[in-house]
């Protein structure tokens, strides 16, 4: 057996804990796998009198990065302090030691992936990120090994377990988002403060990671706009299960002819939809090849020990590089220049809920209106009289660019007939009819 | 740019024509991947003259296996001729070239895996097969590379598409196994001879695959117990319905307390389980890790595009490796002795139909036999005057071992109100109530 493995972490919250558990408890496999046992030296932490619910053996805690980033027995840091500008200054030293880097950052990642490889390749180190993007699922290796020979066209992800939870909550039990986000709150899927979270930002950050490395091109995330769940309606919610959809915040990205486009918006999904069955704070990643046609990984999103599967997952990929004298030598750089669709190039179907003046004709002023557009609709249902003398108006619409969406929605809302435009979603795959 | 990659291709079918699209649709991603040009250089083929649905390019085609396997210019080998004693020696003989080889032979590597990779480990040479379980799905690189840090539990597979076909048309048609079936060979879902995939062995083979490398022991193809699909009777899909239950041929395997369970068979499966959503001729596999908890790779279980993709991505990796100097060297050798459970460490839900005759006590007969064995129910539907005196009795027990199970079947055959036992499955998961 050759020497042990030192592991050094940048943080020890929940994913720290997970890594030091994980490790503890599995060391007969991962010695197996590797050829030595696994340690972790030390630990960089905040506080050294705060009680730890892991018994962290003979780590040694500290609170001097240094003792992490320059101890010369420690061969693979595993970043998971979260935050940015501190992260990747550690980051950046740690490079500069040779140390190769794992990290579970996906803000850090979403924004400085990029320039952190580049450092990680001049300095012949590894940078590995899997626990970034959706918790304990292996997507990023699944993309970047198992559908490696393929060209990867479009991308769905359910990657955020906050929203996932309530939107499913709301479409299950009926309930408000207000209630499902307390529920959510209570059982720890969402945080205090759930702005990343049901603003839709923490999804973009990890489609833009998934973009960059599906579609070989730098995607910054500020390509992938952004639109968060705190407005929906239970409404929309049950026209769309009449209509035989679900409403699920989806991040899309999707390459076509060289052009990229990127979103995460809460869309309403068909119920026959891979995606469809992803419920509560489970993560799904649907990645459409070219090649291989539909494909799904489903898995948790997040917590500690799931985090900690792909983080050590990632060391465990460090090591076997250490062992075979491979670090640093598999990075890819990107292939494409990037260019945006622009709304021209962009489809979708789209589903519309208007409030209209319940009197004749207001229908056919709409459908004459769509029907200049070009734009043909797949479903309507009407409900009449919700309010004195106002009808409410549901209807899905064929495929369409989004310049024409765009168009429809700023004609409907000058419309007279047209009360108020409620709310409008993108509606993705064929419901049942 | 380094030189060429020469492939040698053993077969020229459905997949064999699949890797040849590949490399030549996606020659600009495969080369920027690995730094160099990729291409087939000679095919073994059965008839020279055979017209082929691909344009095989510059590739050279002959009946001599040495124009192959002994072509210094060839570096990897990919074995998509089937069958298993010729491949058997050709991959041999290709080995002592030192030949690296990609195979999609299933039957092959259940039957003589663990052996073919000693003699690759000997010769320096790497063996993947990535596309022999399950198609387009990277699920080995999940199990291998993705999960590695994680003790996985337990495995559930819908690995093969021709009886998912057909039980998914039984489901939601309510059509006879028979015509099902039928449509399934119409549709190219079913071989002429669909022996091996309606009676489980192709998913057997494929599941044996599986145990090993998520279990770290020498999983024999006869260690994988099997029953197939071809007397089920709608019947029993109609109860399920009512219980909250589908049928599916589910590969299960399990390992507790170093004590492996395996085994492929009909399965009446939670609609909440998310292997439930897996219709038509799809794949998927459903992995439950220590730590990772639930996880599921979903996709198409064959085809020829989709397969070769799993081709591929193998070749992509075998490339890397030759370009780093580190081929046959990331054999693991199996980590703990094979221990098969006795029927009495094998524990599960089960479902059963019985006619019995339409008399005062007779339920309270088959309880009491039940209660007896200390078997409590979960579900009981009973339909009276099924035909002159019968009544059809249903009921899903709660977990008990399969001795217990055993010893019921045969306690009820025996009983005098049971005039039949006419059916009982395996039951997957928690139906809602």
């Amino acid at each position: 057996m050759e020497s042990n493995v030192s592991v050094g972490l940048l943080g020890l919250g929940v994913v720290g804990s997970g890594v030091i558990k994980l490790i503890e408890s599995h060391q007969e496999e991962l010695a197996h796998q590797l050829g030595c046992n696994v340690n972790v030296k030390s630990a960089l932490v905040r506080d050294l009198e705060k009680a730890r619910n892991v018994d962290i053996g003979d780590t040694y805690l500290t609170t001097n990065p240094d003792d992490v980033l320059q101890d010369p027995d420690i061969d693979v840091i595993v970043e998971v302090m979260g935050g940015i500008e501190e992260a990747r200054r550690h980051i950046l030293k740690a490079f500069e030691a040779k140390k190769h880097i794992v990290t579970a950052n996906k803000d850090l990642i979403a924004l400085h992936g990029p320039a952190l490889q580049e450092a990680a390749s001049r300095n012949g180190c590894d940078l590995f990120y899997e626990a970034s993007v959706a918790g304990g699922i292996p997507i990023l290796r699944g993309l970047t090994e198992g559908l490696v020979s393929d060209r990867i066209q479009k991308i769905m992800g359910i990657v955020n377990g906050t929203t996932n939870y309530i939107l499913t909550k709301m479409d299950c039990d009926g309930v408000s988002y207000e209630s499902a986000l307390q529920e959510a709150k209570e059982l720890g899927f969402a945080e205090a403060d759930p702005t990343a979270d049901v603003g839709g930002l923490d999804a973009a950050r990890k489609m833009a990671i998934l973009a960059r490395l599906a579609f070989y091109t730098n995607v910054d995330l500020e390509d992938v706009e952004v639109s968060g769940i705190s407005d929906i309606q239970l409404e929309d919610l049950q026209y769309g299960k009449k209509l035989g959809y679900m409403m699920k915040l989806i991040g899309y990205a999707q390459i076509h002819e060289h052009k990229l486009e990127a979103h995460v918006q809460p869309t309403l999904l068909s119920r026959n939809h891979p995606l469809a069955g992803v419920k509560n704070e489970y993560n799904a990643v649907y990645v459409y090849g070219d090649a291989v046609g539909e494909t799904m990984f489903y898995g948790p999103g997040a917590g500690s020990l799931p985090t900690a599967t792909a983080v050590m997952s990632d060391v465990v990929a460090v090591v076997k590089n250490i062992r075979l004298g491979v670090n640093g030598r598999r990075h890819i750089k990107p292939l494409f220049k990037k260019e945006l669709t622009t709304p021209d190039e962009s489809f979708g179907k789209f589903y519309f809920r208007l409030h209209v003046k319940d009197e004749v004709g207001a229908f056919s002023t709409i459908s004459t209106l769509f029907n200049n557009l070009h734009i043909s609709f797949e479903r309507i249902l009407q409900t009449p009289f919700i309010k004195e003398e106002l009808a409410e108006i549901v209807f899905v619409t064929h495929q369409t660019s989004l310049l024409k969406f765009e168009e429809a929605l700023e004609k409907l809302k000058s419309l007279d007939v047209v009360k108020e435009v409620k709310s409008h979603y993108r509606v993705e795959g064929d419901a049942d009819q």
